[in-house]
């Protein structure tokens, strides 16, 4: 994977944190992932180490927790 | 201030996100602070809202924090 993966659920801390991180990163090298909006994608973040969100996912697989918005268990619920 | 400044106290957490980051937004972008060899800037990094490390903040003053390596009281400890 090329690019890093922001996953996050929409809350307040996720979006003011997708801003910051689009704007150090360049929206060109992220791609964002809305739980609220595709969460056929939570196993995917689970297994890539995701615990909370907002959490950006590196190129070298590295897992970036940001603030903290929501766990993963509240995500699924 | 045009940088971010990534604040942290040498914990391997920190060292880990340290390389992320570089690596995410380019070692020219951030100032790197480490609170082991220049405590003095510890005032600052709690005035511009930095409560653990590592914690990243944005050009615009947003902090990010960053997974969980260390409290600022731990920090002064």
């Amino acid at each position: 994977m090329s690019k890093s993966v922001f996953y996050h659920a929409g809350c307040p801390v996720c979006i003011s944190a997708e801003h910051d991180i689009i704007k150090l990163i360049g929206k060109d090298n992220v791609e964002i992932v809305h739980f609220g909006e595709d969460a056929s994608r939570i196993p995917e973040a689970e297994n890539a180490g995701v615990k909370s969100v907002p959490a950006l996912v590196t190129p070298t697989g590295n897992v970036l927790h940001i603030n903290f918005g929501a766990s993963m268990e509240d995500v699924k619920a």
